[in-house]
């Protein structure tokens, strides 16, 4: 959704970023699969169903996972009328997003972060940005950028665009964070209160329920400035997100 | 090697095919990070030394994999002097190779048969010749087309050369299962004997070790066959590279 609208916002058709939304949404899968896996956070209980590796073995979830990544290029190729060195820029911006500048770095630092204890607040939410910026506002930043290149975005647009989405990536885990201390398991459709039983370190632990509601509000309002002086019309289902979710209850 | 002299082959110089060269290592190590892990073949011992995750643990070895994923793709993004369009298809069949048209498809057919007894050897010899043209061949075939579009091959060329690979692809694991069974752990580099342990279909297995040694020389006969009519001294290397497959002793 993401993905599309930013293409409409700087004059494309939605249909040229189509292919790259759902193979975002591969990606995505692909990335959920790997981060429930035993060996990572070993979590049973996604969106309300049994996880990939409980119900088809991590043998399967792992090969799910990779195959997923191919797939997700392989979507890429349906995308006619669109110029190849844009369908290959936007291609490199999603698989940047997997990597070592993406999720698996995210993926890694959180891993190492298990258990570890840091005296000043200030490394800790180093550290906790590192993970989210990595884990979560990547993957949004890579659609919002895909999205307006395949478009035809100018690079100022695109830059924008990728601000935004990086915004509303952080500020999604933020009120996820908060939501984990506050809701129950039915509410949310995940095991709620893991975090904390793992030790992890969250946002609310960092700086309190307040002050993190607080700075979710204060990514809203940034995401919101980088929409300045585009189209108010085409801006709209973007800054609908970025209301939305920072006020969702799960 | 095989994309270089696959690239040369055409008429390219090895340099614009070198950036997917070091992209389809990566694939390869990022599949072999993989097949090591206790949830599939399970094994301590690659290349004579103890697996990835061994050393770095499960949860390194599975973000590894992933993120060289990725950083092939990136990889490719440094070739200069190549129409966008040759890039970005080069970039689809690398990819193709990695999802469920290639490597996965293999191994999942693989751990699927495990344990599974096959009562027509015919049936058996379907379900190797899926896993090796799945797990081994792709890539190999993508090695040699990917080289073959960098180089400005004919839509012919790069048909005949993905041929040749696969053949190659084929042979090698062909001779890979005849190693297992007449070789030990330190002339191989790696855990001998293992497929017998895991109770594995192997090409001995379901035709003996004679008849799977002149499998390998009619696929190295019919791997020259798809390299006829092209310049002989650029086949060369690949003719050489064709014979010392099915000649190596580890």
């Amino acid at each position: 959704m993401l993905c599309l609208a930013a293409c409409e916002l700087v004059g494309g058709h939605e249909s040229t970023a189509m292919s790259f939304a759902c193979a975002l949404e591969m990606i995505h899968a692909s990335s959920i699969i790997l981060d429930d896996l035993p060996c990572m956070d070993d979590d049973s209980l996604r969106r309300g169903k049994p996880t990939n590796h409980k119900v088809f073995g991590e043998d399967s979830a792992v090969l799910a996972s990779v195959a997923l990544i191919g797939l997700a290029v392989k979507q890429t190729s349906s995308s006619p009328d669109v110029p190849p060195e844009r369908v290959l820029r936007a291609v490199q911006v999603m698989m940047r997003a997997v990597g070592t500048e993406g999720l698996v770095a995210g993926q890694a630092e959180d891993l190492a972060g298990e258990g570890m204890s840091f005296e000043e607040n200030e490394a800790a939410l180093e550290h906790l940005e590192f993970i989210h910026i990595h884990k979560t506002a990547s993957l949004l930043e890579a659609a919002a950028v895909v999205g307006a290149i395949m478009g035809g975005g100018s690079d100022e647009e695109i830059e924008r665009l990728g601000k935004y989405a990086r915004c509303v990536g952080l500020m999604f885990q933020v009120v996820d964070d908060v939501l984990d201390v506050t809701k129950s398991s039915e509410e949310l459709g995940k095991t709620a209160g893991k975090d904390v039983m793992a030790g992890k370190l969250t946002y609310p632990k960092v700086m309190g329920v307040e002050k993190s509601r607080e700075y979710a509000e204060r990514l809203n309002r940034e995401a919101r400035e980088h929409l300045r002086g585009f189209d108010s019309d085409k801006a709209a289902p973007l800054l609908f997100l970025a209301d939305y979710i920072v006020n969702r209850q799960n």
